[in-house]
Order: structure tokens, then C-alpha cells, then sequence
């Protein structure tokens, strides 16, 4: 029997706080064998996200809180390595909700099955999972761009912003990220082809967007908020439309995001639209298809921070949460 | 030859501060005959529009500013007294953007002759002008209410807020108005068939808007802004959708309407949109025809306050943006 370990939400941080390590605890527990029905998955890779921060609330967010006690949620690839569900056999790979944990004990319902030659199995939680399909429907769905516009987007090196600054280029956009640092910057502009990327920790931030967006700005992907967001409201064109995907800025405590004047929407004719990319379970395979289709033919580019071992996972999912993390944050499990 | 009577924009308002009558100013002018092509065009009807009085600003609005020294531009219903242009003839009755006067001289461009029997023909100011388009468009394309679901309008029994109700009933939706004082929101419920108005006058306004609707908001008709937008805010339903129109609470200086959070907007995938009428003249046909089906088939109904003459127009505008009026605020003038 294999003994599985993993991380358990110990305790909740303080309300409208910081998490700490201390939330968070380790365990190790022998696994039974899988009953009728059931697969056994061992775990190569967690995902770490933002949203897992608001589930450590109390309940206050869209989704369910995690519950103290239980394994932290998270997204996992791994492989079937035993099985008593007759759509899955040993040595399948595939994609699940298998938590912060090496093994996990499935139904199959919800587990997919990686069958894509050529595929890096981790892809499948980022540029080619969750985060890809983020992207791919905050901006098709609700910024549409049409050749030409202005896109920009924050978080911009990130799982998700680095996938929309892509499928904005393929769109016949103009690409423009906002990341933390020269050196996301230069990622950005040299590997992932944005047009531009502006340093918000640059003295010059605003200055540095306004040269990056000569035109103004006709689609803002929102991962951020705060002084990126405020910014960017200066810069919108009419008939801009802002896809709200996160505000990393305001978590924990720190200082809201506000649109302080509604007449700018009104005299502009802005959209504004939040959303989860969980609502739209539906447009998953289509999103999925396109991305990998970009993927194979080279046009989708991405980069990974590994933290080695179930053990790394709090500091890494920590150190995210303050942008410590230069693309898609994954944590090795196998 | 006819004598024009009008008003024009004598000065402007002070910056964030209040319209007064000393900004407008009379005048008489004898009119010549129209030139080849022109028609002149006896005003039989004023619209006053809350509108205007962003064009009264320095243009910081979505539209240039009225012209000091020039006739206040505005809707107008009349009759074709003379013309030398094809299209026209002595007698037709046409709407058109004739101003705050009572002739005006027109190439016949944006003119549109009215001949729907049945109409009186003050409501193509109205219920079936631009007011009636407004609330169309922003109900119909921006909230899409569903049977069954609760739309509130601000403003409820103005040009725009009865239309809205009254669309809202028909998709089989709850129409919930808001509007000042007890005797709007009766008519609101009575004659407009309106399930529920609340008094933004009350005490209790929260705690009446919170009883209207049981089941939360899932579309905002917004025409007011300030603290009836806040108090609505509280009561979004996921996947609702703002459609703002107006925010007339936070003209003149007075406080500015805000978005105080946006992760409400994230945590409820909120849509919220602006926009304008004038952008969507493609929809008017459309819009028209159904409007005034509706009104035909008795299912559109409305109140008016008319000032008497020209002279009247300025006090009626002023009072109107103070909330005076109760329906379409129209200016007889012949």
C-alpha cells in the first residue's frame, strides 16, 4: 500500500489577512486499495492558482471554503496506478482535482484522461488547462478583440496572462502586459512576442503604459487590480471592454479595487464583466482544442517555477500570492 | 415671415456645479424663407432630457458641447409649413433635433416624417423616441431578462424608467421600480403595472428595496446612481447585469457614483455595461416597431408634464433634473 502525503488547510489566516505557513499543515496516511469504481492516481504535478487563497476563507467567495482538516483542492496530473473503473487502466495519465497530496483515490467522473502526443503532461494544468482556458474565454468571450485594438493585460508572465497576450497576437492584436520586474518584461516581449510590457515596480509605471499604448487601450484583461488597474482605467478607449479574472492586488487585506466613477463607463461605453472560467464548463473542449492546435503548430509558449516536493507547496503558494513565482507555478510530486 | 422664439446657451454652468436660469437666455429672430432642399418646420413639441445638460459642460462628455450663443439643441415634433424639398410636404408632421425654439430650418437629413395613425404625436419625443430606444436597447441587449427573473429601473416612471418596466413585464419578467415619492411609485405599480416601487425618499428605502426583491436583482436599469445604485449593489444576484444609462444623482458637483469593490463584480460575474443610444441607430427601426406595437396592443403606457411655451423650457429642464417632472417632461410650444 502506497502512503500518500500531503497538506492540510490547519487553520484559517486572519480575516482580511495574510496566510502564513502556519495554516497550513503536513500529514502522511496509508492508502487503502481503490474500491469498485475507483482509481488510484499517483500525483506528478500539483497546480498552484490564486483562487485556492479565497477558498482558505471562510466561505465569502464564489466557491465552497476549503475545509480545515482536509487536503488543500488543487488541480494534479499523474497516472493510473491501479484501477477498479473500467475507463481507466494502470499506466493512464490524466488530469484531475486530485489535491495538494502525492496520491489521490478518484470515482473517474471528473478525471480526464491525456491522450495528446507531443503534450508535456504539466501543460495540462496550465497553458493547456485551467489557466489557458481562463484566457482563452475572458478574452474571446467577453473582449473579443479585432485586429488592430489594444490588449493589455496584467499578471502578464503568469499561467494566464502570458496565454491571453498569445491568443491576442493570433487575434491580430496588439499585445500589451504589465508584469513585476525587467526581467518578466523582457520574457514577455522576446519569448511570448507581446508588442510591450511595462514594469509596475518602474517609478515611470504610468508613463511607461501610456507610451505602450499609443492608442489607448480597447481590451484590459484584469488579473491584478489596484495601481495597475487604476492606471489602465486612464488609458481606456470607448467601447473598451474589461475582463475581470482576479485582483491579486486586494487579497488578503490589502487596499480595495474601486472604479470610482461610474460616468467613465457611462461616457466611454464600457463593459465591464467578471467572471470564472468554471461557469463555463461547456466551451472547455472547444478552448482546449484551439489551445493545443496553437501549441503543436508552435505558436503557444510558456515558462514553469517547479517547487520540488509535496512539502514545498505552502512556501511556493505563498511566494505566488506575492508574484515570487515567473510563470505557470507548479510544484513536482513524482 | 414667421418670428423664431428660443433659447439659447447664454453661459456656462460653473465646473461641477449646478445649471441656472441666468445660463439661458431668449430669443427672437424673424426667419427667412428655406433654401432649395430646406424645409421649415413649425415645432408643435420640446423633449427636455437630462442629456442636455452634460452639453451645457465644456465638452468632457461622450458628445460636443452646445454652443454658447446657440439655440439649446434638443428633440423636436412639428409640421412641415414650407418646403423646398422634395421629400417634404406642407402639412407633413416630422421629428427631428429642432432645438429649444419654435421653427426651425432643416435640410430634411435627420428628419423623419411620422405617419403610425393612432400616435399621438408628442410620444415620438417619448415612449416611442429616443427615450423609448433607450430603454429598449439597454434592457433588451444589455440585461436580456429572462421569465421569471427581478429588474429594477431608478427612475422608474420617467421617459426612460416606464419603458423599462413596462419591457421588463412583458418578457415575463418582475419589474421593480425605483422612484421619489409616493405618488410615483403608486403609478408606477397602478398604471404601469410595475409588481413593486420603492421611495428613494423613505427611510426605509434599503429595507423596502430589500422586501421588493425577495429574491435578489439579476438585472439594474441604472438612471440615477448615488446611493440608489449602493443600495442595489447590496442586492445582486450572480450573473447580473447592469445597464447603465444615466447617473443624473452624481451631475452638477454632486457626489460621484462609484463601484466601491470590485471583487463583487468578480465573485458574482457581474456584467456591467454603458452606453448610449446614438451608438445603435441601426436598432432604432427595430426598436420603433416594437414600441409602437406594443403601444398599439395597449401594453405601453406613459404620463407627461408639459411646460407652455418656450419661455417655460428653462425652469422645466432645471426642475426636471431636481426630479420635478412625473413622465416625459415635454414644452408645448404651438
Amino acid at each position: 500500500m502506497p502512503v500518500n502525503k500531503g497538506i492540510v488547510l490547519a487553520s484559517r489566516p486572519p480575516a482580511a489577512g495574510k496566510a502564513s505557513l502556519a495554516n497550513f499543515a503536513i500529514f502522511e496516511k496509508e492508502l487503502g486499495e481503490p474500491g469498485p469504481g475507483q482509481v488510484l492516481v499517483r500525483h506528478e504535478f500539483l497546480s498552484l492558482d490564486p483562487y485556492m487563497r479565497g477558498r482558505m476563507d471562510e466561505a465569502r467567495s464564489y466557491a465552497a471554503s476549503q475545509e480545515i482538516g482536509q487536503p488543500m483542492i488543487g488541480g494534479t496530473v499523474g497516472e493510473v496506478v491501479a484501477s477498479k473503473n473500467p475507463h481507466f487502466a494502470v499506466g493512464d495519465k490524466v488530469v484531475g482535482m486530485g489535491g495538494w497530496q502525492t496520491f489521490s483515490i478518484d470515482d473517474g467522473a471528473a478525471l480526464r484522461k491525456l491522450d495528446t502526443p507531443g503534450v508535456p503532461i504539466q501543460a495540462w494544468l496550465g497553458a493547456l488547462g485551467m489557466p489557458g482556458v481562463t484566457a482563452w474565454y475572458g478574452l474571446n468571450r467577453i473582449i473579443a478583440p479585432k485586429a488592430g485594438e489594444s490588449i493589455v493585460v496584467s499578471a502578464a508572465t503568469g499561467a494566464v496572462g502570458s496565454v491571453v497576450g498569445q491568443l491576442a497576437k493570433a487575434a491580430g492584436a496588439r499585445a500589451v502586459g504589465i508584469a513585476g520586474g525587467a526581467a518578466k518584461c523582457a520574457y514577455a516581449v522576446e519569448e511570448l512576442g507581446f508588442d510591450a510590457c511595462v514594469d509596475h515596480y518602474s517609478d515611470n509605471f504610468d508613463a511607461d503604459l501610456k507610451a505602450a499604448v499609443p492608442k489607448g487601450i480597447d481590451g484590459l484583461f484584469e488579473n491584478v487590480g489596484g495601481k495597475c488597474f487604476a492606471a489602465c482605467l486612464r488609458r481606456l478607449n470607448d467601447f473598451s471592454r474589461i475582463a475581470l479574472c482576479g485582483a491579486i492586488a486586494s487579497y488578503e487585506g490589502k487596499e480595495t479595487t474601486s472604479l470610482p466613477d461610474l460616468r467613465l463607463v457611462l461616457v466611454k461605453r464600457i463593459k465591464l464583466q467578471g467572471f470564472i472560467v468554471s461557469d463555463h464548463l461547456d466551451l472547455w473542449p472547444q478552448a482546449l482544442r484551439e489551445l493545443a492546435g496553437l501549441y503543436l503548430a508552435g505558436k503557444l509558449k510558456w515558462r514553469e517555477t517547479i517547487a520540488e516536493g509535496i512539502e514545498a507547496a505552502p512556501k511556493a503558494f505563498l511566494d505566488m500570492l506575492e508574484g515570487g513565482n515567473f510563470g505557470k507555478q507548479l510544484v513536482r510530486l513524482a
